[in-house]
């Protein structure tokens, strides 16, 4: 019972899917605690005091104890299981991919897709509407070393699917929706087919 | 011979001295190979193809087998190590700080630095220096969520230091270069000089 786990989340928002995905794919259950981000609800003094100080979701409980950010989660989750590479450069070679998924994919893909799918382009700042194509050109390079790597190999590390695919399925297979295309990029295409089809496998809504 | 580890790096980023300072705190030798970004030596279609095809460093090298993302490389040397905490929540939540690091806390602080220090403000683009302000707030806003929790312990994680203190002081230590000022943040400024204490310490320089 101390080790419940109960995911802080937005159903919407893919670092959200990204645990529940982790989650069963392993057969584990999780508790929901939902939240909307649009009205401000992970910005309430109780969520910042008694959730997450840095005002994000997801926050995976883990009975009294709170762990935020997505792939940490997903970690905590997988360590120990076939999702984690047994081998120690792959296991490295994972969390790799994590922080490129992190650094140089969410904050392009997933950014642009909040904004123009859930703000709406009219009501953006001209401070958001100047990042358009920066976000834009940076999400297309994204997106280019991973096609150029899923050409060569069915998935990110090693033989088989682990977290650093679920890490990157989450924002990139909803790419269209911030205005990618993915067209142009054969290898993602089908390696999305290939994560869909793992035993266990959920869709984000 | 095979696992031999070169680190290719440009030494004025922070990145490439978490690596180098992990390998110290553990006693392990690297070979440096130096490159400068700002000549573009990291762009070259040898670099891209052989090293990383994301353009970036650091990138460390073993044997024959190369690893982008600095905080994957700290991993690959730390694991196993006293700088990875042993309980498996704990090793989450050092890298739950480690993906706050790249995601809320390295775009701001360290890319102000990377503006303001090396190529300067006279030469950033109308993009670029529009962005100054909401990187300083967002900048400022992750050394406060750093400072109330250090408030409360000495180490971002247990008792001991871990990767994350390496992963995060890395930037943080040279935020004055960016422009920010630690002044306003006590609780950094002590957690500062416990990491500068540490026994195997080398400075970035």
């Amino acid at each position: 019972m101390s080790d419940a786990l109960v995911l802080h989340e937005d159903p919407r928002s893919g670092n959200c899917y990204k645990i529940r995905l982790t989650a069963a794919l392993l057969g584990r259950s999780l508790a929901l605690k939902q939240y909307d981000i649009m009205a401000g609800e992970t910005g309430t003094p109780k969520f910042l005091a008694a959730v997450n100080a840095n005002g994000r979701i997801p926050v995976l409980q883990i009975g009294d104890r709170f762990l935020p950010e997505s792939n940490a989660a997903c970690w905590y989750l997988a360590e120990g299981t076939r999702l984690v590479p047994g081998d120690r450069f792959a296991r490295a070679d994972m969390l790799r991919w994590m922080f490129f998924e992190q650094y140089s994919h969410e904050p392009n893909i997933a950014t642009l897709r909040f904004w123009l799918r859930f703000i709406g382009e009219a009501n953006l700042s001209d401070h958001q509407r100047a990042q358009i194509m920066p976000k834009r050109i940076a999400g297309c390079e994204a997106l280019r070393v991973m096609d150029e790597h899923l050409a060569a190999c069915d998935w990110f590390v090693g033989e088989a699917a682990s977290l650093a695919d679920i890490a990157l399925y989450a924002y990139t297979h909803r790419a269209e929706e911030g205005g990618f295309g993915l067209g142009e990029y054969p290898a993602i295409a089908m390696w999305l087919g290939r994560v869909q089809d793992l035993p266990g496998f959920v869709t984000m809504d």
